[in-house]
């Protein structure tokens, strides 16, 4: 059988461990380690697909369960799947629907079958199972589809996440049967998803129990949901060595600059988040020199561009002064250029990641960006 | 001294008696008939310059009352100008702050001097006289400037309207007084204002006084302030054969495809209005075949373009149920390709218009258009 999403390990640091690679998928190949722009709506917020392509975006994440009630997964189907519904002609993403229907959704009630729970929006009952996860992300067409898992909070005791993380594995092998069944499996690739919160002995439980049922690629749930960074960092440290080497892995909710990099080092190769679109919305940009929140009055007759140091086209065109104003204005224009920075911010961090991977100097780089970024300083921000 | 702002003929069409003209500005050239997008805070919403190239706007406008407001001219000419400041390198025609003092402000107060206004936003207490709106728009930088006029509602009676085009005329005067001292009236050009409402003998007054004061371009203004399109077309007919043939002509706040087709034929050279802008951002689009509302249900699972017969990178690209679903969510990217599509639209149209007047069949053109546009149809909508 053709295996749709493979592997390709280029160079390993010798100064961390990172790891340098290819994926590839049936709509083409993306450099790792990399980061994913988040598409929730069939659309990265107020980018277009000539954007993203324009700052380099290799591969989009969109989201399953917003897919499934607006438009609803028929009319994307229908439409030819959402690569052709929304222009994006490079490797998507899905999540597994999971994540929303734990964190949105009211009055849910998780049972074996599934997770009954209430639309968002209109307050309808409705009812999500792995099958039903893997259906809808059948319909959507994309590359890489998510298993789908339970995500606890932070922090959750040892008890509850024994039991939730038996209950993903469970539901792992039920999305992986729906999905063999689908006749899709030639051309949508399924990653498992490893649980286990805070704990070693849980988060080997569930390695052990995701990759004996053999996916192509590895994601590591359940982290970027409150838990200090170096509970994250400790809980890499330990999950990473048991995915195995042959295959991506991802990390799923992290896009601070910071974590990327310490994600990297800890041997992830895949990242999303909507943080550098949704802190673009409210005026705050990423810059070489740190965060930036341009929306704030001292930069009013500020003419630099958002980032003495960054080439993107905003930065060569468009002045603080301007952004500032458009902002101000509530004007659509401007969160088009703070987000179009901040996006392209992270794919040139990941870029030079790459490229200090290559030179074994990632441990060099890591500590020349914190410093220029402000990560060191006392009070630094998250982002 | 040098004009800024030139006309050059090129053709009369033989059918209608319509120009179709070139006008040379300090930024370049735009050929007329034409529209003028609106960028009223420096941003024609949605749009980045780029996007106005692509669908070939020549010429914008921008609106002096808010850019006062917000960023403040200073900011602006401080940036370098409005071109600099916002990216424009192609021609910008500004309006003299007058409309909005009208349309938008509370407890205004006109005297011989000038208008005492609360700022909409902030409750402020304004000031804003003919010298007054001249030195802002010197700030700003425009291309074409225009003079501080009163634009009285629809209907006013005789005698008020007949005080009111005097006081036009001595604030005509003062605008050009101001301009000459400014040192910017070789590269900045001032139109003149027709006011007079629906009469014909203030019309006629308007027209002579401004006349007399030889602009490089002259505006019918208290047009499109909610008078029936006859009681429009009528003041047309009698207004522009009072303005020099060889200087632009331009019809303020008109953009519905009748009105711009309409305007054309009674001698009108440039037009401006929100209309395709304001409509696109409530999910309504201008086609070859009428007005279509593709937030509506019934285009849920259409995956036609917007218009059969466009041929914009919108209409190329995206289907109606992706456009739909994006403005159902209220996704930013879902108003850029319905205010893409509609200034293309108009764009288009003034296009087809120049070549009907070069053929000498835009009577012709005008028949068709309208039936396949269904202005013929009883209840027709005005766009
Ligand atoms: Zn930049
Ligand atoms: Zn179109």
């Amino acid at each position: 059988m053709t295996v749709p999403i493979t592997y390709e390990h280029i160079k390993t640091c010798k100064q961390t461990g990172a790891r340098l690679g290819r994926v590839h998928t049936p709509h083409g190949t993306f450099e790792t380690p990399m980061f994913m722009p988040v598409g929730t709506m069939a659309t990265v917020k107020t980018m277009s697909p000539e954007d993203l392509k324009a700052m380099d975006a290799q591969i989009i994440l969109s989201n399953t369960y917003h897919l499934w009630l607006r438009p609803g997964q028929d009319i994307v189907e229908e439409a030819g799947g959402l690569h052709t519904f929304m222009n994006w002609d490079k490797p998507i993403l899905t999540d597994s629907g999971g994540f929303q229907v734990f964190s949105l959704s009211d009055l849910r009630k998780i049972e074996e079958e599934g997770v009954h729970f209430r639309n968002h929006l209109s307050g309808e009952k409705l009812f999500l199972s792995p099958e039903k996860a893997m259906q809808i992300q059948h319909s959507l067409g994309s590359d890489i589809m998510m298993a789908f898992d339970e995500c606890p909070p932070y922090p959750a005791d040892y008890s509850y996440m024994r039991q939730s993380v038996e209950r993903t594995s469970r539901w792992a092998e039920r999305c992986l049967t729906e999905h063999h069944q689908s006749g899709k499996s030639s051309i949508q690739g399924l990653f498992g998803i490893i649980q286990g919160g805070e704990y070693e002995e849980l988060r080997k439980q569930s390695a052990k129990d995701l990759t004996s049922l053999d996916f192509p690629g590895y994601a590591v749930g359940g982290l970027s949901v409150g838990e200090p960074k170096d509970v994250m960092n400790r809980v890499l440290e330990f999950t990473t060595p048991l995915m195995p080497a042959d295959k991506p892995r991802y990390l799923m909710g992290v896009g601070s600059p910071d974590s990327l990099i310490d994600g990297v080092i800890r041997g992830i190769d895949m990242f999303d988040c909507v943080l550098p679109t949704r802190i673009a919305r409210n005026g705050t940009c990423m810059t070489s020199e740190g965060r930036l929140v341009v929306r704030n009055a001292k930069f009013a007759r500020d003419f630099r561009p958002l980032d003495e140091n960054c080439d993107c086209h905003v930065c060569r065109t468009y002045s603080r002064a301007y952004i500032r104003h458009l902002i101000k204005c509530e004007e659509t224009f401007g969160f088009r250029l703070t987000t179009y920075h901040n996006l392209y911010f992270l794919l040139q961090l990941m870029k030079k990641v790459r490229q200090a991977i290559m030179e074994d100097r990632l441990q060099d780089f890591r500590d020349e960006f914190f410093e220029s970024y402000g990560f060191n300083k006392e009070n630094a921000k998250n982002f």
